[in-house]
């Protein structure tokens, strides 16, 4: 059954936020066995709305977890990189994307679009283009050429749109509504089903104290905490961990809620930071993961972009290029450890979303250029 | 035991070519059981050739075996992709980096080194940063900025090198020897032992006819079909499927020397193509893989730019956003296939070697922009 994530009430159909008070959609929470399978999906088959058939998939999930071991002895916590960058378009969009497209398939939709600046927009293209669906992608001025291609290369319909991209997701909503094109945007009820495999995938491999999650629209944050507190009713995981809410500190309308105690979270101002994928600045689930945080005693970070950067330089000079918005995880650990709220030894997972290569414009470059002749002299 | 892949040489210690005749070397076939595992390098861990610790590995191999419903309904045949885009580092090169700088560290080197204009400098960057060793990775002035960022993200050196880059091969294996660095270049023996678990996993999964190769320096052909006859020699496959050498029309030393029944490759002149990932003009495994085609009669094939960019939109309308070297695999079978060379309902397996987005400069945009007000009329 599906209802709103904040008021609860029921919604029927292919509705895509409540009726009555405008919140964001949720299936209740499933239960059932876990599966001998080696796919995530159907491991945790019992777990999904529908059964996940193998035709509609890109190879998405199954990401590895990587001990980051000179980080872990520096800090004198144990620190673990769910390395979300090895998904088929190479973000963790996939996973959500797989789900969404499928239930549009079985749901009769032969179009299907999305709101995006980057990984969204790339991974609704991809699995559009293998569905056999027409796909819509309504991105804004500022989305790199990177970004750009990796959409238009599956024969996506791009449209850059010039106008108010906090209000895009919604208008697309509408515009959707009317036209029969399904709208699988940051937190489709769906996608939050996928990003669930997330947790399942960590929790199968070992146990976690704290989970950092670069949050923008929440979508990824809410499916994390289902994920865990699905397998918690299951007697899967003894408890759910402390699962902290990271934004940029140049776009935080989370972050500024949260501290501010406010009942709702609002548009954010101006915003500007790097780390592009968690950019939103008024997040289509801001209110529901502002209720996980309350509900739940989790705590919300910001963390600023030279932070940032400097934590994706650390995650790199461990073998992992991620994008900015995922080095916010990283950035934000610090931080807690500084503040001394991570205890020593804890067992931390950062949840690193998206591949480095999306945004690259932001990162110098020392280029050495060597005669042939001379590259002996060259090479210390 | 490490012997010369031509001369069959036995060879000790850490030579790097044949003292005798200057080939490839290559470890004499393994054999052993399949364990119950679920990474590759686990699962067989008896064809490698020391224990792989995990502790240096970013989670490469195991990717997926995609289905190509559309292509394979079109062209008659069925048609599997194997998408290494989905490796540590987006390229089939993570599962050589892994074993080779393993190896390195076992045999105590504090240095490693590659030759490189894309994925195996940004692959030995990664792993090498892992490792916790000095990477120094020599390249062209051709590279691209996305590929230069790759490499430098990670803390390697990263030197343009203004020269024959044909030669570099060589002269890089002399400096490494009298520095002590370990040079871990497109055919190094370590490096073919990792190629061989792409083998191992598309037969656990299926039986191929074909599979189709992209080559340049001749590693990544020789590992797989090193791969299947061990498998066949230990009895898991019946037979060894037709393995089909893939060149890009631009650049084709081994095309050349394999219809002109050359004795040897010769260095290619003026190469051209925008496959640059195989790109290499003078292979240092091409005599190598020369021997394998003759002796096995397996075939080789030329395909051109205008035909590999046709068959990266064409992959990309199922999902996959390759380069342009891992979609002239997909051109070749389109090639063998108008020639009569396929028969009816084979099943062929396409090796796509490494993600799209490093190489985009030639792909053309068609750019929409529409207001938000007038977005309705912009979505059809």
């Amino acid at each position: 059954m599906l209802r709103c994530a904040l008021c609860g009430h029921e919604v029927g159909g292919d509705a895509l936020r409540c009726p009555k008070c405008g919140g964001p959609l949720q299936f209740d929470y499933f239960e059932g066995e876990i599966q001998q399978a080696s796919r995530v999906w159907d491991k945790f088959a019992d777990f999904f709305p529908f059964k996940l058939e193998n035709k509609y998939s890109l190879g998405e999930g199954n990401t590895p977890l990587i001990y980051l071991r000179r980080l872990s002895h520096r800090l004198g916590v144990e620190i673990y990189a769910k390395y979300e960058a090895m998904n088929p378009t190479w973000s963790f969009k996939d996973r959500g994307t797989y789900l969404a497209i499928h239930y549009a398939l079985l749901a009769g939709y032969r179009k299907v679009g999305t709101v995006s600046t980057g990984n969204m927009g790339a991974s609704v293209a991809a699995y559009s283009s293998l569905a056999g669906t027409d796909a819509i992608i309504l991105t804004s001025r500022e989305v790199s050429q990177e970004s750009l291609i990796g959409m238009e290369i599956h024969g996506a319909n791009v449209i850059v749109v010039d106008g108010d991209y906090g209000m895009l997701y919604h208008r697309a909503l509408e515009i959707g509504a009317e036209k029969g094109i399904y709208f699988i945007n940051s937190d489709n009820p769906y996608r939050i089903e996928g990003y669930k495999s997330i947790s399942f995938e960590i929790a199968d491999e070992r146990d976690a104290d704290y989970i950092f999650v670069p949050t923008s629209s929440g979508g990824l944050y809410r499916g994390i905490f289902k994920g865990y507190v699905e397998m918690k009713r299951c007697g899967f995981v003894e408890r759910v961990p402390q699962i902290v809410c990271v934004q940029a500190s140049g776009c935080s309308p989370i972050y500024t809620a949260y501290i501010s105690r406010a009942e709702h979270v609002e548009k954010y101002e101006n915003p500007h930071t790097l780390a592009h994928a968690i950019e939103n600045p008024y997040p289509p689930s801001g209110d529901a993961v502002l209720k996980i945080l309350r509900e739940n005693k989790f705590s919300c970070v910001a963390v600023d972009d030279q932070a940032i950067l400097e934590a994706q330089r650390e995650l790199a000079s461990e073998g992992l290029f991620v994008q900015p918005a995922s080095a916010s995880a990283f950035a934000a650990l610090k931080m807690k450890i500084s503040r001394g709220k991570i205890e020593r030894n804890s067992r931390v997972v950062l949840i690193l979303t998206g591949a480095g290569f999306r945004n690259i414009g932001h990162l110098d470059m020392k280029r050495r250029i060597c005669k042939l002749e001379e590259l002996e002299r060259c090479v210390k």
